[in-house]
């Protein structure tokens, strides 16, 4: 029998820990949206979302619609992954799949608008428990990827607003990471990337002093994907243009 | 009707142009091994070697295997390059097909034993036909891949010898990127980056003088793909753990 091809996304999003206090300041941490398996292989375990890919669609676009039905939302951000497919993948006793794997990411002020669809939970990326197929390991993957990327590319604007303040910024390197950033080194790295430019207004309010908003440079594509970059597109709903 | 799967590769071997002279020191070009397609559609132009992923195999084993089956020779290099999956590729009214597509690379001493399957043959990189399908397309990504990969990365090696001199180093380069490398530029670079090392050995004879050879520091991988890496092995089959 011929392999099924299916279409998993890994979703990422910054928000409070449930498990602390609502206070204001509380340091987000990296969560995703995982869908409870009804049915063998692996039923009642925790699995990416996704499914078969249908006849009309394109990959991409099956991993937009999968994030669409597990949050309500569209992403800031979606890159093809990795596809898997080893011939021993777990569960292939089951009939063997391929899996095209896309990694998404949602933005702040979108994250607290996620519905949650019918068997999702959030879980968060660092205490996720044994999931169904090689899912772990996926992740395990995605979260390297991102790790590595946020510190060469832009990509950490996909988990903020439009305009954000250093240290706004920098607490998204520092939940990515995992490990605190000196405020003073980073500010000297971001400024001379030359990766984000100054607005000129400032945010005030909030615990701290009034602070410059800044904006990422728009000439700086998030995803390089080279000859494969689409045209640009005026559409909102084409994941790959927006910032 | 479900999509089927298909996985490709393109070989990229850097050997003399044949259309020039064969003297001694005449500068290699990127060739690649195209197979002639027998029916339809796009019956009579050239394509990347590939096909169906067969039930038993894993994607990386079918990509071993379309080389072997193409050039008779073992990747010296193999990393997946994306999956292929619009809705409308072209030739989709005749079946809709996603493909996985490999690169790979052939070592210099490598290039010269490769056999020339039936209907295969090699065409210079930057001198294509119309291809088959998008695999124009598709080998413009994998181009841009590689320019963009040789540059910080230690894969040129992947077209050299074990050892090799800066020369030969840097003649990879110029090929690969299409343009004159400056040799004191190169040669700074290359060592500030201590990606090679020298061997203490001295290549003689040929036009010029005796030159210091160097290898790669194989604890670095050229291929990084973070908790995805696979094990060290020490069987010669294993494509990914090849310098």
């Amino acid at each position: 029998m011929a392999p099924t091809l299916a279409v998993s996304t890994v979703i990422f999003a910054l928000r409070p820990d449930e498990r602390s206090s609502a206070a204001v300041g509380t340091r987000p941490q990296l969560w995703l949206p995982l869908v409870v398996r009804l049915r063998d292989p692996f039923d009642g375990r925790w699995a990416l979302p996704g499914g078969p890919l249908r006849e009309d669609e394109g990959l991409a676009d099956a991993a937009s619609r999968t994030l669409l039905e597990t949050t309500g939302l569209r992403p800031n951000y979606l890159e093809q992954l990795y596809a898997f497919g080893d011939a021993d993948r777990p569960g292939a006793e089951h009939g063997r799949v391929v899996s095209v794997v896309y990694w998404a990411m949602i933005g702040a002020e979108e994250a607290h608008l996620a519905t949650t669809g019918q068997n999702v939970r959030w879980l968060a990326a660092d205490r996720l428990p044994d999931l169904a197929f090689d899912h772990n390991r996926i992740v395990d993957y995605a979260l390297w990827r991102l790790r590595t990327k946020v510190e060469y590319s832009r990509i950490a604007h996909a988990f903020l607003g439009e305009t954000f303040t250093l240290r706004e910024l920098r607490e998204v390197h520092e939940v990515v990471l995992g490990k605190p950033v000196d405020p003073a080194n980073f500010r000297r790295q971001v400024e001379a990337s030359g990766a984000v430019v100054p607005t000129g207004q400032v945010r005030t309010g909030g615990r701290h002093r009034p602070a410059q908003l800044y904006r990422y440079d728009t000439a700086i594509e998030p995803v390089d994907l080279g000859p494969l970059a689409p045209e640009p597109q005026k559409s909102p709903t084409s994941t790959e243009e927006t910032p």
